[in-house]
């Protein structure tokens, strides 16, 4: 008797896992049944549709030869049974069936498994306010959602959003909504940056910056506390304002549809996660999970950690099918990859954040670095922004973030290092990383090994450092008159600053400092400065030979200065 | 007494040490010595500088915030003094000077060290055959060759240009004469394809196709034997035409300036090369060697391997900088990673290519693979196209090499990998390999891991497959009538070919292939295709479930047969 399978979800890791599962076991029976009639979409593709960019639903749901992917599809392209608006209603794990019950004709059956997998998903996470039931008010949790959300912005009277939550789906949205329809959006982000835990306060800032030049506004360290209207919402109440819209997006997260298999009796985490062996079993072996109800370890700190992301379904997808088939892969966890275009910028991130760092008990500096993305005498060429995270004493490197254009530049450094990031490299290795140089591409000393080295000097105390917000905060305290701002360029590059603020900003170029270093105030404080604090760590070098020491550089120079806003 | 270090070489890795060391170790004394006037250029900005991307020589000889590299600028920013036009004719190590010669008044002279860094580099190869010397044959040596080569095609003069050399650095100059200043171009190389040691053949060909649609003209496997003309060269004959030409590029590679150290006793390789240690020791221990002169070990293999490259030379110029300074810095090797942009495409690798792989007695096979850089359903992607070269049995990765767009896609795909290369991956690696994810950057299973899971298909010999080169050969000998081409893509693909090639070309569907399975031949052996070798090996899968295993399935599919040019 082949084995039958019964797959539970039918959108990202269920068919990935039913058709591995088939191509090894051809004699096998899958049975994939989902609640929705639409199955098998990209379902992080709905930013893309609801801008417009993908103009019909169905093209999330084709395969890239376009074919539709439906229930026939399944059948004859795959030999796949699948059963749509069918709800599973529990696991039978003593006899080894699922019951179901059709959403249709609500008539309740059974079905029997050799082996089941669980790949329910998740869900956004509801808002608990007063008026969150209102029409109008929107999660990006599924297809018909997202129909919905792109018919009422269609029909023209929607002239105004709110977004509550400035994740990565929320700032996806809002591209979405400002850019293609020139809707006013509004982000109310809970904690003081955007992206959080993502990606470091300077870098979300950077984020937040371009957003706003790209007419979004945001309202950070803020509460919607209720949504009120009448036909449906037109007005949220922060704990610092109340906000006109006329459509309220809800991203504050998602969780995991793990009802089924906790009521089952599975293993189930405090975060409400499937718990799942590196097989990705769960703690009954006949049955898999994985996707966005289970939690992984991180591979950075050995602590579970939950990634709710398409592609890790897919990987995850396979993993099973492999050893639903006798096979033994392992998904041996995960570091946490991350990237989001937003307008004409990309941000992406790998690992640890350093606020998270830190807050996982690592005595984590973070060296930032902004360089041309490719050889500088190379006519194309862009600056990029990266920030490396680094534990002190072992120089281990435990994340890297990055900002730059929306080119595939910024995510490659970053996949370049998630890829190393299991094997707990030091930073000598990133100083060194072997990646591939051509003028077109890249610098002879690429930005990601200069970061390595910057994080070097850095952890060596070779470089003492401010950053673009320590410096904000230092500019803005200027008049207390205990530092002294000494620009190391040029004049060409000083002069602006030199004679709006004669008393603040001196200006001594780098080649010129060993000469005139009589010049610098020994009783202040010296914030060394200049493009990108190539040539203020020169500076600080040949100030310390000279016993000046109480300097410090200001890492990332006057473009992070710039790129994050900070009006000087 | 501070120490005494002197560099030998100012271009590349000489600048990296002194500069290093100086900022380690800022009481230290440096003199670079260099034969030239011109030093601190960026020599693989030279085709760029011919093709007019690049207006001005002193653009490769300027820092990125435009500060021309000359002797003030390493005496004021960096306290190095520099000696240009100055010959190190001898390195005497037992008295510890390096002996030297003005080029310009002809004196001699002998510096004193404490340690010395020979930074020496490399010089293009001689091609040993008559009328090499003639007027109008140029290498691609240095700055003064370019603007040398520059000032001819600007003259108007050159209307056909021949290249020597299939390489790299031939290639990028090949699209530097047609591109910009439309002149007629002709690539001779004296083995079977182009970029050879660095990408296998179908790929290799892919790139010709390219620049074939872009007015290059090739001749391979051809040996160019004498260089003819009176008043400069004329023509080219070669072992099978003869070429007329205005003006003649050798590049057939590079050779290390090893000969100061030879003299000097120090360890030299059968390659020419100097030995070094990790710490980029010379067998003389005050004496360090790097860049373009040196070998290192290739982390592949473990033998020695020559990697003359830019970005080689400044990783190593840090490190040893950080040595001299008392720095315990080591440089382990390298997997020779390379990226080239050749017109609107570009070429990347890293590792071994599959005939270099079967060359150094790996049993290796290679997965080839088609499929969009981004998500299928968002509206700017691009067809991109991986091979991974895997050894059987232990399943190590040996090598990847992509084709792609001009964009930063390809080589962050190959750097992906290049960084986790020496940890010795397997493929299950590639599969499981952690890129960040979001539509307008990678598809849900990004393309790097489909090339794993396509190579692990075919390790397991689950997927039997056949190469765009095969294909073509079985192709041409149709008319044998052996072989069946059985198209599984929509009547909407395959009805051109089916129309066309009525007797040989077969369509069944994919997904109608279970039902009409008898309508396949036993006694011939089955060629599936589709777009890019998803759909057919499906259909292999299924017919090996029927019994019908005389099978193969054209991998990288017909998108990788129409990139190669094959005309069916």
């Amino acid at each position: 008797m082949p084995q039958h399978v019964v797959v539970i979800g039918a959108v990202a890791l269920g068919p990935k896992a039913a058709c591995r599962l088939k191509r090894l076991d051809p004699d096998s029976q899958v049975t994939m049944i989902d609640q929705d009639d639409l199955i098998s979409y990209g379902g992080c593709g709905i930013p893309y549709f609801i801008s417009g960019d993908v103009g019909d639903p169905g093209q999330l749901q084709t395969t890239s030869f376009h074919m539709l992917r439906d229930k026939r599809f399944f059948r004859d392209a795959k030999d796949i049974e699948v059963k749509t608006k069918c709800r599973a209603l529990a696991i039978d794990r003593k006899n080894k069936q699922v019951l179901v019950q059709s959403l249709d004709t609500f008539e309740k059956d059974a079905i029997p498994y050799d082996k089941l997998v669980i790949a329910t998903g998740s869900r956004p996470k509801r808002l608990e306010i007063p008026g969150i039931d209102l029409d109008g008010v929107f999660t990006v949790s599924n297809m018909h959602a997202a129909i919905a959300i792109k018919k009422k912005i269609s029909s023209g009277k929607v002239g105004k959003v709110l977004i509550i939550g400035g994740g990565f789906t929320g700032l996806e949205m809002a591209e979405a909504f400002t850019d293609m329809w020139g809707i006013e959006t509004t982000v109310v982000e809970i904690t003081n940056q955007i992206l959080p835990g993502i990606v470091g306060e300077n870098m979300a800032k950077m984020a937040q910056h371009h957003m706003e030049e790209n007419q979004v506004t945001f309202h950070l360290s803020e509460r919607v506390v209720q949504l009120e209207g009448d036909n449906g919402v037109t007005r949220a109440i922060t704990d610092k304002r109340t906000i006109e819209t006329d459509l309220v997006i809800v991203a504050i997260g998602t969780e995991p549809n793990s009802e089924l298999a906790r009521k089952a009796g599975l293993d189930i985490s405090s975060r409400g996660a499937i718990v799942v062996n590196k097989k990705l079993q769960t703690s009954d072996p006949e049955i898999y999970a994985g996707g966005d109800v289970v939690e992984v370890t991180n591979l950075i700190t050995g602590k579970p950690g939950y990634y709710p992301l398409g592609s890790m379904a897919n990987r995850q997808g396979r993993i099973i099918g492999t050893n639903l088939a006798g096979g033994n892969a392992e998904f041996p966890g995960a570091v946490g990859s991350f990237v989001v275009k937003l307008f004409d910028i990309s941000v992406a991130a790998t690992g640890l954040s350093v606020d998270v760092a830190r807050k996982e008990n690592y005595d984590a500096i973070s060296a930032m670095i902004a360089q041309f993305d490719r050889a500088h005498f190379f006519p194309e060429k862009d600056m990029m922004y990266l920030e490396l995270v680094v534990e002190r004493g072992t120089e281990r490197v435990l994340g890297v973030q990055g900002f730059g254009n929306k080119g595939d530049g910024v995510v490659g450094r970053i996949n370049a290092v998630a890829a190393i990031l299991s094997y707990r490299p030091t930073v000598a290795e990133i100083s060194n990383l072997e990646l591939a140089y051509s003028p077109p591409f890249s610098s002879a000393m690429d930005i990601l090994n200069a970061l390595g080295n910057t994080a070097e000097n850095t952890l060596a105390q070779r470089s003492r450092v401010v950053d673009a917000d320590e410096f904000e905060t230092l500019w803005e305290q200027r008049e207390n008159d205990e530092v002294v701002f000494l620009d190391c360029r040029g004049w060409g590059n000083a002069a602006t600053f030199v004679e709006r603020y004669p008393d603040r900003w001196k200006n001594l170029p780098q080649d010129e400092l060993r000469d005139r270093v009589d010049e610098i105030p020994h009783d202040k404080r010296v914030i060394l400065i200049c493009n990108t604090g190539v040539r203020s760590y020169e500076a600080q070098v040949m100030l310390n030979q000279q016993g000046i020491r109480n300097t410090s550089n200001l890492q990332g120079g006057m473009v992070w200065v710039k790129k994050r806003g900070i009006d000087i």
